[in-house]
């Protein structure tokens, strides 16, 4: 039989994976501070859970996915969170953004209550969290991971044991870095073609048929060119996983300063009033600090 | 009847740009300080010539695959050049990879002596340019683009006009661009995921089908991350290539850090010795500065 899985977390991400959990046959209670949310998924088949510790309760598996460390942190180990009377058996799956560190810390915290953790961080967008085709990285024991499997293969479609607790995290670090790094090249290739008498769009289609490739120059350039950065991955939260990815490479005593460059652009950029927007909006500081006044393209 | 064609700088991309020419029926005469190459070529069918300015004499349509603008400047305007004794009628279409406003002055040189000039660098490798399949990228005017079309056809696949003289070698900068400044990501995300115990060669796997994927993390991270770096694109001539991106920037007040650190970068890899080497070597520096010991995964 399945196991009963709860669910923490019913944002953009979350609210599409708790469905598709749902859609998967698994008995579900969610917890949310949100009266609307909670109505809707009882709709949907739902139970709900008034606190984290009486979810902890009812599913022995929950799962989480959350703005930051210190929401995750609140979750698991708060007054009213999934271990505070001991949590025997449990396990939290996280699949939040946050640094690995962070994730091993309340994984240690969770094992003295009785609990397993696996850091999980998802990629995929709103759309592969409605689809159920995210990409799942994980980091944990192999038995635990084995345990959850169900349940990821539920939400996501490239799922991937990547190694040890807060892997899951280093990776998405990884991921978030060369989307940075990647998208400074795009801003910088623009400039140049505009400068030159190039359409930037041309140099997009060009170079996207050539080794200067990316899934930011076809992503990312395209918002950017066209202006669209409403929605999307928000700058703010860019800004926060290059925090963690320079966090860790510090952590470890790399040398990596394309990323602590693009960290510290990313933070220009929401200083400069645009941390809402998508992150292609790295853009605008450039056209900022290039002068360039012409229209979207 | 389709038009002579001369042929200058039968190297690793010229020899297989040739051959597809003469391939296509063109009637090819080539010049090549070379002997034995001269010879091979006579025996696929092509004439040769003593000088330049000879080869100019017998064809008013010519191509040029040299190492660099002082190469392509002694070709066209030297005392054995093309121009020489005039060339009215004359066309050369230079493939090289120069700064764009070196190829203007080379066109406005020729223009004085009567002829046109393209600027038409190619993206594509060893194997495009034997397969016929590169990128050209092409900077000039319309008719004339339109005189030597045959003969890019008979070499590439993707062909693109992209606007007026220098922009193709505008074109080629930016992509050389977004090229070195994802090598800068890729090698410090394989950085992180070392020290992170996640094998980087997973790395890779993972995030190519996420949203920091692109050729650079496909090519040059495989290249990189198996040591497979001798042969391919040397770094010498990525840091020239970065010294004409960051020039062009410059050249029009542009804002280009990043540009500007990856230059910085493969300056020092080629100084630390490493010229001849793919220019995926960078993750060599990397390592040195990472304390890096390991083996080549």
């Amino acid at each position: 039989m399945a196991e009963k899985i709860g669910f923490i977390g019913l944002g953009v991400m979350g609210n599409g994976m708790a469905r598709n959990l749902l859609k998967a046959g698994f008995d579900v209670t969610v917890w949310t501070r949100d009266a609307a949310k909670a109505e809707t998924f009882k709709g949907l088949g739902a139970s709900t859970a008034a606190t984290p510790k009486a979810l902890a309760a009812a599913c022995k598996l929950v799962i989480s996915c959350v703005p930051d460390a210190a929401a995750v942190h609140g979750i698991a180990l708060g007054e009213d969170g999934l271990a505070a009377e001991g949590w025997k058996g449990g396990l939290l799956v996280d699949c939040s953004t946050i640094a690995p560190f962070e994730a091993q810390e309340i994984a240690t915290s969770l094992k003295e209550a009785g609990a397993d953790f696996l850091d999980a961080p998802i990629s995929g967008g709103k759309k592969g969290a409605d689809e159920g085709t995210l990409t799942i990285m994980i980091g944990g024991e192999e038995a635990v991971v084995a345990r959850a499997q169900p349940a990821f293969a539920a939400m996501g479609k490239n799922i991937h044991h990547v190694g040890p607790q807060g892997a899951g995290q280093a990776l998405k670090a990884c991921n978030q870095l060369m989307v940075a790094v990647n998208l400074m090249g795009v801003c910088e290739a623009v400039a140049i073609a505009r400068a030159a008498g190039i359409d930037p769009k041309v140099m997009r289609e060009v170079v996207s048929t050539g080794t200067g490739r990316s899934g930011v120059l076809e992503g990312h350039g395209l918002r950017y060119l066209e202006g669209t950065l409403q929605g999307g991955f928000r700058a703010a939260l860019m800004k926060k996983d290059l925090g963690i990815a320079t966090a860790v490479g510090a952590h470890y005593g790399r040398y990596q300063p394309a990323a602590g460059l693009a960290h510290q652009l990313m933070t220009g950029l929401c200083n400069a009033g645009h941390a809402d927007l998508d992150n292609a909006a790295l853009g605008l500081l450039y056209d900022k600090l290039n002068g360039w006044q012409g229209d979207a393209s």
